[in-house]
């Protein structure tokens, strides 16, 4: 087991596309510049599918779960075995990012990268484990460099499959009870601040709840304040399974030019340690949504990117990433089937 | 020719429908509240149209297009001739609107309910004028009392029509060269404050240009200072056309319990003069994005709703209403479709 693809260039955008792509933008009928963000979001997704006129009609949903040593401490409103009984809920269909999944007509895939418990086969689930849940990071690592690796390697894979399937857009997804305290201990030791900065409610903690939180995470960060110094020490120590194959499974989406949509809170920690990774990942990532979960804020600030829609969401399994595609394909929609002024005999305007 | 119809009461929403889809809300496998506006827009939609599981599968945007005769104070980038040549446009397919509408399966229909010029017969386009184009508002009043009644009957008639065909969701979008002026003046007489306060560049115009079109829009409510005491007068004095169909068109469907998906900056003035002639037409309406036209912003918060989406967009036609209701359906598909936590068979979280 190894991680040297991590390191595994990551291609520049078609500039010459890009070029033609912002060109059309001007031709169409229409102020220039009017259709705002929906303009930019089809010119650079023309720039990374290398296409004047880009696709998403196949867009794979890789919900990647987990489970997380650190609940022991009491940092989550609702109990483990919820993780199983979420991943089945995801294979009947009952969950959110399940319905999303059949709205959008996209491809949804489970990938248990370290659930606590046993499952029995299930439709639509990948069993691909780590280890059976992440050790309490209040008293050790999270998990061992070899485990940190397989989770690595779980999110390339899932990327892997997608591309067999001609995928055009990744978007991951995550359940694990427990996880926004690893993602706030991630963002807290990149961003070099107090966990009580970042944490909040999560599934849904009171004022009291989500004080202990953060003191369990401060804990957390003193105790491995020596091995912090760079990303993936950072997820080895106080990160999670479902979060290293984010970590992976964005890297191994941009290598191979796929965009990538980046749901809430989990995912943009996962974002981050991908970027100090890779920052050429940059180029190849949307920010769907803004988190309700109040840290999310300086996370987005750091990517230095506006997430796409602010509806107050916080639910994770990749909903709000679910929801910002279709924004996505609007822009597109209209970048390739507009007609031009000269197509639709529409006179321009001038500068006044 | 009379407008006795606008008295006529709009229906309360369905508060025993609205509980039951908010109940419903709390069951569903997610902690509480984590959709965020997801779940007050589909348990509004609930009470709406009385149904636990509303539908949106049938959605109507009519565009109403109508000249301005304050176009010749030299206020827009465009030349007049484009509303006509729009219209052609919408009909043929080709432009935002009409690959939006396409692209969610939504009826589109075009009401000319005063362009200045003459048009063959085109698929989709309805002829029903008030007149010609308005007078030049800073000289007279932009339209007298019986087309203002004509405009507004047109906009009745669109939502009638839509009535027929089921319609589940009203969207109005609208095309007239220089009508950011109008919106402008309607707004800025609601408000009560100059137009320097409000004017924005519209299609494209600079800042010098910006600055014109508020001292004409300034003109304008300085003489008809004496007839902008109520909003039909306004309306009369200083509005349009198109606009005064859209405002027609916003309290009859509110009248037929269907709810309204407001746009950007022209749609929100029409909003603004339907607000105050039917205060209740409040609970039947969403905002769908915030304009980059910047006086928007101050139209929003008068009407007290944060739009949905925030992209920049400023193309109007519907445009911006249209990209806003595939989350209006996220919602819906997430209400509608969602197990519950007995369902699925997950555990409930505690209060922690």
């Amino acid at each position: 087991m190894n991680n040297e693809w991590l390191h595994q260039p990551i291609p520049a955008l078609n500039n010459e596309i890009q070029a033609a792509a912002l060109e059309r933008q001007g031709m169409l009928t229409k102020p220039p510049g009017s259709l705002g963000r929906l303009e930019q979001l089809a010119v650079s997704l023309a720039a990374m599918q290398g296409k004047l006129k880009p696709e998403l009609d196949k867009v794979r949903i890789v919900v990647f779960a987990g489970d997380h040593g650190v609940v022991d401490e009491g940092v989550s409103a609702f109990p483990q075995v919820v993780t199983l009984e979420m991943i089945k809920n995801f294979s009947r269909g009952g969950a959110a990012i399940s319905v999303m999944a059949k709205q959008l007509g996209a491809d949804l895939e489970v990938v248990d990268v370290g659930s606590a418990g046993e499952l029995e086969a299930l439709p639509g689930v990948v069993v691909q484990k780590a280890a059976a849940g992440t050790a309490n990071f209040c008293q050790q690592a999270a998990m061992s460099e070899a485990e940190l690796d397989a989770a690595l390697n779980a999110g390339r894979d899932a990327v892997t499959r997608g591309l067999a399937e001609g995928m055009q857009l990744f978007i991951g997804g995550e359940m694990g009870i427990g996880n926004t305290s690893p993602a706030t201990a991630i963002a807290a030791a990149l961003l070099n601040c107090d966990a009580t900065v970042l944490a909040g409610p999560g599934t849904g903690l009171d004022a009291g709840g989500v004080q202990h939180k953060a003191g369990v995470i401060n804990r957390a960060l003193a105790l491995h304040a020596d091995s912090l110094k760079d990303p993936l020490s950072i997820l080895r120590h106080v990160g999670g399974f479902e979060i290293a194959a984010l970590c992976g499974a964005y890297i191994a989406a941009a290598q191979n030019r796929v965009p990538v949509l980046v749901d809430g809170f989990i995912t943009t920690a996962a974002a981050m340690l991908a970027l100090q990774l890779k920052p050429e990942l940059q180029q190849w990532v949307f920010l769907a949504h803004a988190s309700a979960e109040p840290g999310h804020q300086k996370m987005v600030e750091a990517i230095g990117q506006i997430p796409l829609l602010d509806l107050g969401m916080r639910l994770g399994e990749g909903s709000g990433a679910a929801v910002a595609v279709t924004l996505l394909r609007s822009a597109i929609a209209l970048h390739n089937n507009m007609a031009t002024f000269a197509e639709a005999g529409v006179s321009e305007g001038d500068a006044v």
